[in-house]
């Protein structure tokens, strides 16, 4: 795919923003992370109006690099087919923002991080965050960018997860709002997925319960282990069956263990090229938000009440029939809570056999599905005819 | 559940059967192992006419102890729903063995045996070996016994990978023939969970390229990680969101990485326990077996082949609903092998939201159709009228 930088006309900013001492950041757990930093990128210009701020929510693994040109891999953005010149989310008429979640490791707080109070690494000492603290993180962002209200809100999977949020912690700074392959809790699957990858990092010895910044070796083998295990999930069956099947990497086998099938060295190659762009802490706390996610237990336990200030928004719900991480009962679940709560929210289940990381992959339903939806927002917020 | 030891008239007896070193098992990878040792139970008494013999195939951590009293965990065996007094396999009627396989660790030479050739446990030394190979110790050991043909060999999971192979190998020993939950080969996403647990063993620095038996760890903590993956393939999504939803092990969350979660604590239990009983080469050979295996591939491509000798043979195939780890579409698969092939094959897809594990557990509808294949079967081999 060829690589989208916005060369051109087209603002590309970015870098990491700083807030001072006096606006630390508010934790659901009761702690506070002083020196907040949040890395982020923009893409295209805020109007005189105001009115065409586009947030970009990213997954579990995925950073504030959506399109332009990863630092570390040196690959495409995690979204260039969604986000581009000509995409539904075009920086000529949008203001895009994208944000390291707080936790995370390419740039925003989280536990690799100095602490200001040892000036060592956070480690395990990191506070556990949750998903409304992420999303607490990027409202201050936000407003420091100088955006008071998002023509849209958008994320996959975990990013779907702090969409939902946004509609329930800050309804009245949105226009709109895209949910892509999410779930609005962790099913107890979700979660023995995410602990078998915590428990393959805990494992490693070089993990040193959290403290391995202070030496030289980082657990990569744990970690991607972690990696490979949940990279299974992403996949459905048939595309891993299509994709590889039983196909050997050599003629015969080698009777050892060595990676003789194809989908060995591909797992493999997933786990090892993993490991050079994450922090495993940064695993463990994020997945830890993730599973700690759930929007109606916050709201008396009723979805619906999570999302009662956000009837003004549209909601647009997006699925794939083969996704078994966040299957679309998980999102006709958000559509149902949507629908009692009085929102307009459109739902498409679409036709795939990639899996979970379909929303990531090239699906022209899904890419039709948000140019439509969108261009129905700009129509109605007065941006096009 | 209550324990049956098959106390009083009916014989149980076991051990250990040693071939003389002239009987070498060979092997499919051209290697052979000499001084076989093959670890079993039997139970009831062969008949006169030796008409009544049942050979039942363990999985994958299975092994001898399908009934009576597990000698490491204490525990009941692991089928005595279908093995016991009145039981589908009932040693008042049946002379029923049982055998852990080549590769194992219950006492059939494996990979922790003593390789006669260094006075040292093998470790990686010890040969790659297949479903086949287990089947082809099997039958030597029934040889051993002085049972010349099986009324019926019944096994679920990777036992029913040995059923299959005892149709194809030695269909002249076989009367009938029970597969349970299973397949003929591994689909790709079958490899790729068997080559995550593999590769969290192998990252455990315990593990020490499988020498471990020289020194004083073993690789617990990758074995654990490989069993809690393992686990949650054994389990149905809705099964565990049944068992465990999003229950809390106390009030209110640890905000950290204990175990918050039902699900989480469960996990960890079962990897524990695992590590207890089962050696972690043992987990790399039988599970590299497994994905070896495809039935069809040794018999020009087509499964139908591998069955053509097995004309007089009574199959019975069972699936449950909820599996995905071998799902029905797998055992139809065989089953329009065996129809192709000529041979009777009854085939019971069972409702079941208990997922592959269904098979070890309270199926009243598998109890039924068992004792009713089976009830058949000795009718027709002149067992009963």
């Amino acid at each position: 795919m060829a690589e989208l930088d916005f060369a051109g006309p087209v603002l590309s900013e970015g870098g990491t923003w700083r807030f001072p001492p006096h606006q630390p950041l508010r934790l659901d757990s009761g702690a506070q992370l002083e020196n907040l930093e949040i890395a982020y990128r923009t893409w295209g210009e805020l109007n005189a109006d105001g009115t065409n701020a586009v947030l970009i929510c990213h997954a579990l693994t995925g950073d504030q690099h959506v399109a332009g040109t990863h630092p570390v891999s040196g690959k495409p953005g995690w979204w260039t087919r969604m986000v581009g010149h000509g995409r539904p989310i075009d920086p000529a008429k949008h203001f895009i923002i994208c944000s390291n979640v707080v936790g995370g490791c390419m740039g925003s707080t989280g536990p690799a991080s100095i602490n200001p109070a040892t000036g060592k690494a956070y480690g395990l000492t990191f506070p556990v965050i949750t998903i409304a603290d992420m999303v607490r993180g990027q409202a201050m962002l936000v407003e420091a960018l100088g955006v008071e209200t998002l023509l849209a809100v958008v994320g996959g999977s975990m990013g779907g997860m702090q969409v939902q949020q946004w509609a329930a912690d800050y309804p009245d700074k949105l226009f709109s709002a895209v949910i892509v392959a999410s779930a609005s809790r962790h099913s107890a699957q979700n979660i023995a997925f995410h602990e078998v990858g915590r428990q393959a990092i805990m494992a490693d010895p070089d993990w040193k319960a959290g403290a391995y910044a202070e030496g030289k070796s980082r657990p990569e083998k744990g970690l991607a282990v972690a990696r490979m295990a949940a990279h299974i999930t992403y996949l459905s069956e048939p595309a891993l069956q299509r994709k590889f099947g039983r196909e050997l990497q050599r003629d015969g086998l080698s009777w050892g263990f060595d990676a003789d099938f194809q989908v060995e060295s591909y797992l493999r190659h997933q786990g090892a090229s993993f490991v050079d762009r994450f922090d495993a802490n940064s695993y463990l706390y994020i997945t830890r938000a993730m599973d700690y996610f759930d929007l109606a237990a916050a709201h008396g336990g009723v979805l619906a009440q999570a999302f009662a200030g956000a009837r003004h928004v549209r909601f647009c719900v997006l699925s794939f029939t083969s996704d078994w991480l966040y299957p679309t009962a998980e999102n006709r679940h958000i559509v149902r809570a949507l629908t009692a709560a009085g929102c307009r929210a459109a739902f498409v289940e679409i036709e795939s056999d990639k899996g979970h990381d379909a929303f990531l992959l090239d699906e022209p339903v899904m890419d039709a599905a948000l140019q439509g939806f969108l261009g129905s927002v700009e129509r109605e917020r007065g941006l096009s005819k």
